[in-house]
């Protein structure tokens, strides 16, 4: 019997095989990407979500290596936490190298693990897997996708990809390479799938560059570039802008300035001597000189734009004028708090440029003919969507389809199942226990869903302990005494107090000290009581003392 | 000095005008619409919400008739509450009417108002003012705008509205009467914004029929529509479309069967003998034979589709093969509740068409091209754009200005800002207090900001309660007593006991009985040593019993 090849997509909520992929071959592993998901609305409390990687609980000594796409959070945020675990290299170019060395050393990892730089291009062995990382474009400069050779066939990993035959940094993705693969037979592909529901090609990075040139050749005050601190390609383009339009250039947001510094460092951002001023220069310099670039292109409340939204920023202020450009693209379930800020900037005078009213943004990702051009370029004899919600794998099934690749050589799955191949064949198991980690604070697995369900139901209507002491005829020994909050104001809670009062004695005595639920009666009939009167249901504790 | 007009624009959260519109003059008001919004994200526990009119509290007596635009909860939600207050009459169209009388029969309110009929083309006064309903297209028949005749002038209000050409009903907008009203000299027009961003023109309904007309005609399984209960157009196209290709139709969702029986009854919707079935007579047909209406378009957990979706749905359950089709724009903040019911429905092997993939829905509301037409249509000398968030009213003041209106002849406002008129003059006054009402169970209003803070709070990381006993020398008498919620799971908090109940008898004793806060002490001690241990930051709360 030949052994077999096991691949596993692991990724934060809804997305699959976003964040994470682990390739097995007998005892050798391999991680492709490890990154962090932020939660959605009702995952309340929850600061960030990573990969459920518990499958390699057991198998750590055998991974032999990391392999990193690019430097986005999505790809490396749990590296902190993995790399603690994984005592193997970690293969990264020298810009992604960057942004995880910074994340490491925040992390106090920065000594414990081995970082090995690699170029697109490069060929090199880990364990018995050949690696080549292949140039694409992307929103970041330095990104790669992975061809594996393994012993039961060359698997070509995608990584977040667009086809822009015109990027920011002039390197176009290597087709060469796809090509060469292909005459080698790829046995999968594993394919972003993003924008498989956007009709057409995503346009270039270079459209922003007009889109830029027009704006600062007629914005009359302040400019500012709201976007994500790791939009290197983006923070090119405003740079260039200023610089051609006489405008400085001020960054606002420690992420920001920390990447473009570690950019710069590394000579992926070339800015003119002189362009940069920090913000107490620009707040004297006449308006029509100035650009800024922050963060806060989500909405995110304690953002540099966030905070001038609402007066908050000890440095910046929205003045009449200003021009506020947010150029990233709203990520689901951030749409409220961002249009709470444009509509804060446009009530204080700001015209503000966003996804809405202006084509200040493209896309990182390619559109379905990009995905049909990689799909015709690779022609893998299996093929798994990843990257994207089941609504949008399922979409590039069906283009993966009518491109002829056979419906049961594509793996629709979800993240834990893991999908195992001979050389002639592919199989989807059963999909493993666990799903995602929940991290809040320090703690990491340990808030689940059953804690985040409780803060829902806190959430709804507060909660209302009522502390009772009593002597043994069930009597009050002392006046009960309330803590309340997230119910109704405190007058209100007042208002009620006596009704409750009446309420505990009551049933007290009904039921009496023998009683074994004495507390749960009691709980019960404040609960009813509670709701007769407001109409809410708090969540309701009684301690007996 | 002669007297002046006020207008007051009243809605919800985030949109101006959208929900309530106040016409004063004298002695005498009229108030346009009065409608709900759904809460945002963030605003934790409330139901809905209501605008606030308490600038009417001391006038209830000067107001002399409620006129409404359309049937759609966003416009006559709110008049429950309402018309508790206001003893004066409602005036709306057939359909409009039914939809209320419903309402009001639910609130216990139907016989303490009085409904009165109007139609579209009427002319009627109420005090001073002369009122001209006129026809206006929409998602739902029989809208209507306003043209209001007042001492000081004429105020057009278009309510809901787009230029559909090939409406449903074959019962086109009334250009004739906007340009009748505009030969009359308009003073005021305020116009629905909600679409300022979206440029060209807004299809038609008819557009609908043809994409339901290629569905039905392909689809090999089942067909489930979910949309508005209210989107009663929508309701006759799938009605038709199932009648054209032989399939029977039933229908899921209380809200929409009443609101379908209603419609029927009224004539608005004219269903073939026999088309109707029930659930069960649906289930044991054959799936082609099958189409299906449900509730559920945004997603919710409690909709017909929401519960199919989870499997909980005693009715029905989705099968291999079945079409689900979202019918339905999703508003902004639903977006991951409905991608959650789509992912669900494709993994359990159905097909869904929705707005990312098909065109299965098409806006109420014109586009850009259509503002352009109602502003040049009416040629007001002042203009009030409303309906929409800030964002939208800004750029509907753009479009006005090209047309020639002078920016100083338009009022961009928020909710609760006068507008006073004189034939030759506006003017916008300072802002009212108050702002938006709560409302949840049975409050109404006595929900604000403070308790949704307090619930986001503790939705963050829930509470830590300590019940504790002392002597008078600050001695624990009994073990402290802990209740948590939201926090960390039983055995975590568990494991914390030791550690708190030493930090508490350590508190306690430090600074004794006398100590006027030992309570805080406690409180603050506790914080610190949960936050070292766990890095979150629960609520925390010190009952000293």
């Amino acid at each position: 019997m030949s052994s077999k090849l096991r691949i596993l997509p692991l990724g934060g909520c809804g997305e699959i095989g976003k964040n994470m992929t682990v390739i097995e071959y007998e005892n050798e592993i391999l991680i492709v990407d490890a990154g962090i998901m932020f939660p959605e609305n009702d995952m309340l409390g929850v600061d960030a979500i990573i990969p459920d990687y518990s499958y390699l609980n057991d198998k750590m000594d055998k991974v032999k290596g990391v392999l990193i796409t690019h430097g986005h959070e999505d790809h490396v945020g749990a590296l902190p936490h993995l790399m603690r675990d994984v005592k193997a290299p970690l293969y990264a170019t020298p810009l992604t190298l960057g942004l995880i060395e910074v994340k490491l050393q925040r992390a106090g990892l920065r000594q414990n693990v081995q970082l090995r730089e690699i170029q697109a291009g490069d060929a090199f062995a880990v364990g018995r897997f050949m690696i080549e990382p292949f140039h694409v474009t992307h929103s970041i400069p330095d990104c790669v996708g992975f061809g594996i050779t393994t012993p039961v066939g060359l698997i070509v990993h995608t990584g977040d990809y667009k086809f822009d035959h015109t990027p920011e940094d002039d390197w176009p993705p290597d087709f060469a390479k796809l090509a060469e693969f292909s005459a080698r037979n790829v046995l999968c592909l594993l394919g972003d799938s993003t924008n498989a529901e956007r009709p057409g090609w995503t346009p270039s990075e270079r459209v922003i560059v007009e889109a830029f040139d027009e704006l600062f050749s007629q914005a009359e005050g302040r400019i500012i570039v709201a976007s994500f601190a790791s939009l290197i390609s983006r923070v090119k383009q405003v740079a260039e802008a200023a610089e051609r339009h006489g405008r400085r250039l001020a960054i606002a947001g420690r992420s920001m300035r920390d990447n473009i510094k570690m950019a710069q460092r590394l000579g992926y951002l070339d800015l003119p001597e002189g362009l940069l001023i920090d913000i107490d220069q620009a707040n004297n310099l006449p308006a029509h000189k100035v650009a800024i670039m922050a963060t806060g292109s989500q909405g995110e409340p304690t953002s540099v734009l966030g905070r001038m939204a609402r007066g908050r920023h000890n440095q910046l202020r929205v003045r009449e004028g200003d021009t506020i450009v947010i150029s990233a693209h709203t990520i689901p379930g951030n749409e409220e708090m961002t249009h709470r800020i444009i509509n804060r900037m446009f009530q204080q005078g700001a015209s503000v440029l966003y996804e809405g009213n202006a084509h200040v943004h493209v896309s990182g990702h390619g559109a379905r003919e990009e995905m049909k051009l990689m799909i015709n370029l690779i022609r893998p004899k299996y093929f798994i969507p990843v990257h994207g919600e089941l609504r949008h794998l399922t979409a590039h099934r069906k283009m993966a389809i009518e491109l002829g690749i056979p419906d049961e050589h594509i793996a629709v799955v979800e993240n834990g199942h893991v999908v195992e191949f001979t050389p002639n064949s592919m199989k989807v198991l059963d999909r493993l226990p666990g799903g995602y980690v929940f991290v809040q604070g320090s703690a990491v697995g340990d808030i689940g869903f059953p804690i985040v369900r409780e803060r829902d139901e806190l959430a709804q209507a507060g909660f209302y302990t009522a502390v009772v002491r009593l002597n043994d005829n069930a009597d009050l020994l002392t006046a009960p005494k309330i803590v309340s909050e997230g119910f109704m104001s405190k007058s209100n809670v007042e208002e009620l107090y006596e009704g409750a009062c009446e309420i505990i004695a009551n049933t007290a005595s009904q039921y009496g000290m023998k009683s074994r639920h004495l507390d749960s009666q009691i709980q019960g009939a404040l609960k009813r009581y509670l709701y007769a009167e407001t109409g809410l249901r708090p969540r309701v504790f009684v301690v007996i003392n």
